[in-house]
């Protein structure tokens, strides 16, 4: 048991900083990427034969490239299959409604331009409001909006609005052809990954932050001062990782086939057991709160507790681990042979203690949480 | 004692109810101005002499309102400020490169503009990928990069880059200018005003929590069945609401003075009440999973924590209420004056009590925690 303990906290610091590294390697080459297709997209205006096909339309390529090109390619497929969405939707629209102000002609085409764009845009507005909508679709409302003003409001001035929005559409088109080939052929960052990894990563932090709630509490007399509460941070990670997982799941729902996640891979899974973790994150939360309260047990009653608590964190600390690694390899036979007995065993374990002490109960709680992951897991995999 | 619980369950109800009507009503309120300063920009097209004047550059303001009208007048603010900052930095930066790419000449003219291109905007898409640049200037980049683009390419063709540039931004100029008419003056919606209410809100939130864990706790026997869990939702949304408070803080920023907020009003204080309120609700979770958990103790045990318990339970939950509305009215005096005797009475209750029972551990846990909050408190007013 002690093995493990003395392994964790390298391993750790180091997980973390090959991580952070390779976060920050990553950022570079999405840079660099980026950077690479606006000079892509840059060539329309400066290579005469290309200039003379799409003029100065051009400048919605470059517009689509720095706008559509996102970290994950989940979002920048996103964000470009919702403009060109967007831009088709209120194109069309948009020219109805101008050849509709057209015909009626004179001061009645002012007004029906007007009334037009007041409605639209209050009506895709409140779409873009709409908790549903905005999740998914925001960036297309925002388009829709756009395009079908551009082209109702020049229909009035330019003639050819068909011609028009054909253009601007192929240019856009252009700049998107040029995002989705080097955000999913080069390097390519799947949201996917980014979840996957993540999801399995929460499990080990859980278990770090344990680890360090029993250390913390039972050497609480001789240094307590030296000790600061750092051990919660990767608990707080997790807990306030809603947001993040829910976008990243989100994206990873664009990400087409890839490495060794299906078409119709269970991303809401994910999503789930982000949640039990969460609540697990906030039980262990609890549990710190605990340890730092001005009312402790005396040194005798401490002393009685150490074992079996030991026992216990370190078995829900090995339970943790072998599940994260479990997801992160997706192979259930070795999880499930393994820990279901290792559960039991905790179970008999805290049958055989009476319930008389405060960390007890916490583990206790946090026993129910895990073996409904654990319940979970079989679902998933 | 009783009053306040019987009271409790219809006035959250109402309250929510009238809360999600008034955002209803906040949301058409917005799509209604988004509509209306759309048709204000679009007159730059419709009417004869503004069309004159600006010409096809009326493009530029449609765009910026359609991208810059945001739900919170902050959130408005902040982002035409953005695009403002971007587009005159890229746009200078832009002149400069095209004069220099122009000087030079030939062949070299296209390598030093296809290679600024490259540079500014890897660098620029680096930025936006630090965690601080990111979070208030994110879409300043983006501009940045979008204007520094279109102006270097541009210039390569066009000759008056200059009045190009000053054309654009002075439409952009009157797009903003519409944008913040309406945003600030009609029916403003204050990022500030959420924020300060939503911060109220959660000690309601919290207090209806344990309420609702009190009583489940204590009627489990009888009515286990068709009490779900349902009463904890108030306390995920508190648990989750860090990154909604932090963009709310910071579009507070952005706003000016209004109200009862001065214009250095410390917003970073909403955020650590909110931490705090964050961590109570954490505990609270864990109670929740002890009230659920399958070992409880026998009738006769709870029929003997149940006094205290209720006493206790009862007066936590009066505190939060006080400490709630005296947040939201920003009055001191009397939540000073009333809760330091109700915290020194709880203490010493909890003094009188054996730490014998799960559910003493956890209050004791929360009393640590609201008078973390009590001493919080007296910085902010």
């Amino acid at each position: 048991m002690m093995k493990g303990k003395g392994f964790s906290f390298p391993s750790l610091f180091s997980f973390l900083k090959e991580n952070k590294c390779k976060y920050d390697r990553r950022k570079i080459i999405h840079s660099i990427k980026v950077g690479f297709s606006l000079v892509l997209v840059s060539l329309l205006y400066l290579l005469d034969p290309l200039f003379k096909q799409v003029g100065e339309n051009a400048m919605w390529a470059i517009m689509t490239v720095v706008v559509v090109f996102e970290f994950f390619a989940g979002a920048t497929l996103s964000k470009g299959i919702n403009r060109g969405i967007g831009t088709v939707i209120g194109g069309g629209l948009g020219c109805l409604a101008a050849i509709l102000a057209d015909e009626i002609g004179g001061i009645g085409n002012a007004i029906v331009v007007g009334s037009s764009v007041f409605i639209f845009g209050a009506a895709a507005t409140y779409a873009r409001l709409v908790p549903k909508i905005k999740r998914r679709y925001d960036y297309g409302a925002l388009i829709f909006i756009l395009t079908f003003n551009l082209v109702v409001v020049s229909g009035v001035r330019a003639e050819k609005v068909m011609d028009l929005a054909w253009e601007r559409l192929s240019t856009i088109g252009m700049g998107f052809g040029v995002c989705i080939f080097i955000s999913l052929l080069i390097f390519p960052m799947w949201a996917s990954d980014e979840l996957h990894y993540s999801t399995a990563s929460k499990f080990d932090k859980l278990a770090y932050s344990i680890e360090g709630c029993l250390e913390e509490y039972f050497k609480m007399t001789s240094e307590k001062e030296n000790k600061t509460s750092a051990n919660v941070e990767p608990c707080k990670s997790v807990l306030h990782s809603k947001s993040n997982d829910e976008s990243l799941a989100n994206f990873a729902k664009w990400e087409p086939w890839h490495g060794k996640f299906g078409l119709a891979y269970p991303w809401e899974k994910y999503i789930e057991i982000g949640e039990i973790l969460r609540e697990m994150a906030a039980t262990i939360i609890a549990l710190k709160g605990c340890a730092q309260s001005p009312k402790q047990p005396s040194p005798m009653q401490r002393q009685e507790m150490y074992k079996p608590c030991e026992i216990l964190g370190l078995s829900l600390v090995w339970v943790l681990r072998e599940l994260g690694e479990s997801i992160e390899k997706m192979n259930k036979c070795r999880a499930k042979i393994l820990i279901t007995p290792k559960l039991q065993f905790i179970k008999l374990q805290l049958n055989l203690m009476q319930p008389s002490s405060k960390i007890q109960v916490e583990n206790d709680n946090n026993l129910a949480t895990s073996s409904f992951i654990f319940l979970l897991m079989e679902f998933v995999e």
